[in-house]
């Protein structure tokens, strides 16, 4: 699928709000909001609210400043969640806080997250109501699944409802309302633009799960480090569906594994990790679970009023994202 | 002046969204939230917003949603600060990343600001549209203030220019927007509102500056420490001025007790500053700032088109609020 069109079109209002809008004094506010911005990335969130909002009216440029915000609200997560999990990297790139220091990347965060906002003002009445609204909603959604994730660090007992949960707050509410912003700003009518909320829901949590898939099981083209999860110790739907069913001698090994109690090299930990994954199936329940979210995804599209060639396109966008070839 | 009856209605009004709104899971995010909001303080931000709104409308009640959202902003910067201060107490009682941790502070910072958005949803049209604009705006300037009160940290040549522009934006337009969101939802005309800000704007300024001199020359009735500025080394008008006016040899002691390289006791630094400041007048030159401050504020709501017995209620909080008794 080629969404070119739509990220030369959401860079080219990037630079050119950057140049314009995200300005000022002082500049020790506004580098790292520019350094963040720059940096880059899929921009598949700010993407998705001009495919959307093309595919229901025809055109994307309503969209672009809705977009932004998008983009600017998910890199203020990135930029509070880099702190709060002591990342030193993102994207290749050092940190704010880590370039700059801990109170930059709080405060440019913040001012981050105020300008998103500042971004929806050029919209009126009852589509600003909408999409201010929605947006409020998403992001104490996203506050809510960073804390779950934080709070599963500590805990033992998290189950996979919980997990899903987790993720559905996490990553696919900000897709879903990316998506649904973009049928608000094309004024489509709610059920609709519900049920695209509900694709990118859906799509969002398939995603998740497949990069835990392929964090452990994935190839070079990857992107990260194959096995880092498992470095980390983090409590994916892999490791919580295989303390689901595994033996105590098992699930003894994999919390070593896990907890790095476990001395053997990186290398070897994984391997293990890997081999009590698969002894058990999880490689292939994961998949399952990734293919029912998926058809969830897909049935939602199919259930909009849309003509056929114009569903065909959030369907192909499904496919891209999930690397799968129709 | 008798601000009981705003108070309580705050009270009344954040009692119910804490029970109602403002809650749910995860606990280890809505905790925080809650703490913050019921350790209290003075009200005096939203205070400002029911009385202007009940001054412009004859009724407070419209004005209650945003006033809480004004008080929940503020307790979002006060969090966030905190972390950036590194301070352990806030009204006596220990800060929130200093009862939980740090994540938990920016989190639960993050998601109060988030609330606090969320609390303008049940106003509609114009009202809406002139309330989000005009916190969007605040939002971003209260940022850029805290910026630059950390750039100053680390600069040794600022100017009283910019020492008041940064008090502007740090604690006067809170002030002012205040109120002028009080104005705003209860329709006033747009030059009344904007004359109210700038009442705000100049009395926040007044607050601030009477601030730095009772911190410094202060009775116990002040409530805090009497000399803390001093200890901690801040930047204020009364430093910044006598940095205009001392010789070298001045200079140089008040730099050696500001930067604690001086080894006397707290109590001796804290008077060798204060005989500093008075030898060159500072204290009554600080006094007249003040006054010239509370001149501007006061004059903007003689301009304003409201009949002279309502003006008496701006100008009396503006006494109060100075502690002075006219």
């Amino acid at each position: 699928m080629d969404l070119t069109i739509y990220q030369k079109a959401f860079d080219g209002h990037l630079k050119e709000a950057l140049k314009q809008k995200i300005s000022g004094d002082p500049a020790s506010l506004y580098d790292p909001v520019h350094y963040i911005l720059k940096i880059g990335g899929k921009r598949l969130r700010p993407v998705l609210t001009l495919l959307s909002c093309d595919i229901f009216s025809g055109s994307c440029s309503k969209a672009l400043n809705a977009s932004l915000a998008i983009e600017m609200f998910h890199n203020f997560t990135l930029i509070h969640d880099d702190i709060m999990d002591n990342a030193d990297l993102r994207r290749g790139q050092p940190t704010v806080h880590k370039k700059w220091d801990l109170n930059t990347g709080i405060l440019s965060g913040d001012a981050l997250m105020i300008l998103a906002y500042q971004f929806f003002e050029p919209y009126e009445g009852e589509v600003f109501k909408g999409i201010i609204s929605l947006f409020n909603e998403t992001a104490i959604k996203v506050c809510e699944g960073q804390q779950m994730d934080m709070d599963f660090e500590k805990r033992t007992d998290v189950s996979i409802p919980e997990y899903i949960k987790m993720i559905d707050l996490k990553t696919g509410v900000l897709v879903a309302s990316a998506l649904k912003m973009g049928a608000i700003i094309a004024h489509a009518a709610p059920r609709q633009a519900q049920l695209i909320y509900n694709y990118g829901l859906n799509l969002g949590i398939a995603f998740q799960l497949q990069d835990d898939y392929l964090d452990t099981f994935g190839d070079d083209s990857f992107g990260k480090r194959i096995g880092g999860d498992i470095l980390e110790g983090k409590k994916t739907f892999l490791v919580l569906k295989t303390m689901e069913l595994a033996n105590q001698e098992d699930l003894t090994e994999l919390k070593e594994i896990l907890s790095s109690r476990e001395k053997s090299t990186e290398e070897d930990r994984i391997k293990k990790a890997r081999k009590i994954f698969m002894h058990y199936g999880v490689h292939n329940l994961i998949g399952e679970e990734i293919k029912r979210y998926i058809d969830l995804s897909f049935d939602c599209v199919n259930k909009t009023d849309l003509p056929e060639a114009k569903k065909k396109h959030f369907l192909a966008f499904g496919n891209y994202l999930m690397g799968r070839n129709t």
